[in-house]
């Protein structure tokens, strides 16, 4: 069966088609391929973008979507193999995805890193859960590692303004936050603008650094895409030249151990027009959202000429459309 | 681009225009006017009618509704230009709106009045915003200053039981409550039936004055309509041989610098029967729900002879139905 | 009009009905027979297979559902008679029951008993009180007394195991578990089960008694089945052969007055392979979901051999299909 938890299960020559395809459909009229088709949501954590975008793509396809919010309006949920269910989550994954299986075509799952232990959350232990004990395929609306659908509307937007992503100089760099956000956003960024061919130059304070798992699968798809990855300490150096300039918040490594404060403390780091001004004069801004407006990025650059953070936004329509009629169909 | 979020925005041509189609409509087979259409749902307060309501009005017209609690299912949002969004709401409207219009062919926003200060309510900036950023036709759900649905379900219920609004005696009474409840109610029902040429006493204790300047936008109605606005703190004369008596809670004016007790306190402000036999033999009463039995009301009157509210509550979907035919349409 | 918030109100011969209508329609290509119509659903407690089978059923046979949290995206709901309401809850079922009936086909709610009074949870006031005020026909969810979309649901996944319930062994086990849970499930266990002719053994441990007008509703059901029903506070011995275990965990009788730690304190009645094997060669495990693992059940029966019940939970889609077909068509 196929699932669509990361972009190895996915697959790269899948993603090459899921990206085409999403970008050709924007421009035809809108078919019913969704016809009678129910995609269950399973939210952990809150959501905009993914809701909204994911009941959009399935009512437009002529299908329906079930949202639940795990804990809120229906039971919490144990996933540990062999718990004693003794504190307060009633239900087990083990039951409560097989029975949403017989209900529904696809089953989504949104849920986030706990950032206690950046092994822990490479395991992407919830999600491998939902997988295993799934009946129908299952979609990622974001897991502990990846966001791939966020991924693919990241390289929908890149090819739409440069045509390809090939050889693309492209700059991701760590944001100031209030908090230690998830890294999911960025190592989904990382691995696809790697097996696009990109040529990534990451950027972030010491102590910030991704997982080396997922580091290692992104050098191996630049290989393979004769793109390449870089990381520096220097952000301006990472912006300078690039034709696309990525920016997210992430928490510490937490093996680098840093107190929460390092992710506020380093406010030179917010985006500013400046730091655009390095970029190509063709640069484009991307950010996933949502955005702490002049704590991640300058308002002056969401609002200003390089931002296609709304495009983008857009783009996770076009790509989870690809993505479900590649998955149902 | 229309926009349904105040009378004045919507025009009273086009209230008239929408009212006559909702009471034609209701007898009329449901046709599927709203095909493939989806409309998106903030809500950043609790809702009943409003929610089911529109989500009938999108299902039974063959579209569908997305719908999205701001701050609960979704992430908080911050409104203000310029902020440094440093505090607890991490996504701003000006990124939320345009996404969402990407996803949805009209949005509707429900954001009641913060209640501190009169002023600031009456600048409504939270759905000026929403109008502001969006890409697509918006839909008052109840904002600060006006509720222009109910405004157009009173004046349906209003016209269905008389033949027409003009001339017609109405009044318009203050009721006690367990708290200060916002201004958008009760300024709808002002705006809507002063434009269609009721003569409108209203009454509420001293201290609990309307708006100065949606009155003065009442007033100008009524002048053109050749109703009129009238004002006491007497509730009996006020209700003295009304055919409409419409109730309401609201809180003092913020100038007016009243205890919240105050609220309360006018406990003889109750409408009860021995009110309503006061008023004319074949008077209604109105109320737009939810009520709070034996404070606002006494339950005498919801379960009398007078009472129309689920009638009325019933006609808010017919109203909407043709308010959502007049904006995608 | 129709309701189907109780069996006695559904009727022994629909309930037949209906069962055999979800039996033969789960091999049928699905039709859609609930074409443009709504289902309202009401829920005043959390829900995972309830609300995801509802939405699927109106979904899957071309309606579709509104889904309502009581108190959480809706107002606070106030139900007794009478009331003074200047409490927290600011909206009756005698406004709110009658406005949703106006946007809807069908109206589902869920109810939970409060657990106080097993006396006052057995008069079901909400159900009933949302049945009186409903100008539509009432689906229960679960209600204190009764959940008999469960029943059926029970009842189908035996008779597709063993082709009849007539004649049947059934063990209905009390389990141990953190707190006090309602009854309505071994309530409407007992009353299906006893309609269609098993004979029931009901183990629990003293202190534990199903409420006495339940009991002698089910007793006159088996005296009409030929089936029968008897009780036991050995567990071994109700399970002793049986071909169906259904285990479920439920809170002290009210009268008995016992601690809340008795619910946690007989560990030796969760069930483990040892009580499996006790029972017929063929026999089945049945549970409503959701079960702690561990605690209530040993995760080797729910993984076993033994274990129906995700098939049990499916059939909730079947048998509402098979009753919303009987309440709207």
């Amino acid at each position: 069966m196929k699932h669509a938890t990361s972009l190895a299960q996915i697959g790269l020559a899948n993603l090459e088609t899921i990206v085409a395809a999403a970008r050709t459909w924007k421009s035809e009229p809108h078919r019913k391929h969704l016809r009678d088709k129910i995609l269950g949501m399973l939210f952990f954590n809150p959501s905009l973008r993914t809701r909204a975008s994911f009941e959009a793509v399935m009512l437009r396809g002529g299908g329906g979507a079930i949202v639940l919010d795990a804990g809120n309006n229906t039971w919490k949920v144990e996933e540990r193999e062999g718990a004693v269910m003794d504190e307060d989550r009633p239900e087990h994954l083990k039951e409560a995805v097989p029975v949403l299986s017989r209900y529904v075509d696809a089953l989504g799952v949104r849920t986030f890193a706990a950032g206690a232990d950046d092994d822990v959350d490479h395991e992407d232990r919830i999600i491998r859960a939902v997988e295993r004990y799934s009946t129908v395929p299952v979609v990622s609306m974001e897991s502990a590692r990846e966001h791939p659908c966020q991924g693919m509307a990241d390289l929908l937007t890149i090819e739409e303004r440069f045509g390809s992503a090939q050889g693309l100089p492209v700059a991701l760099t760590w944001t100031p936050h209030i908090k230690p956000l998830p890294k999911a956003v960025p190592n989904s960024f990382l691995l696809t603008a790697a097996a696009r061919g990109c040529h990534l130059r990451v950027a972030h304070p010491r102590g910030f650094e991704l997982h080396p798992n997922v580091i290692a699968e992104a050098q191996r798809y630049a290989g393979a895409s004769v793109g390449s990855i870089s990381f520096t300490q220097d952000q301006a150096e990472a912006i300078r030249g690039a034709r696309v300039v990525y920016a997210k918040a992430w928490g510490p490594a937490t093996a680098a151990g840093l107190p929460p404060e390092s992710v506020r403390a380093q406010s030179d780091w917010m985006i500013s027009p400046q730091q655009m001004n390095n970029a190509s004069e063709d640069a484009v801004f991307l950010h996933c959202l949502p955005v702490r407006r002049n704590v991640e990025v300058a308002e002056s650059v969401l609002d200003g000429r390089w931002s296609c953070v709304i495009d983008q936004a857009e783009n996770r329509f076009h790509v989870q459309r690809a993505l479900l009629e590649w998955l149902l169909n």
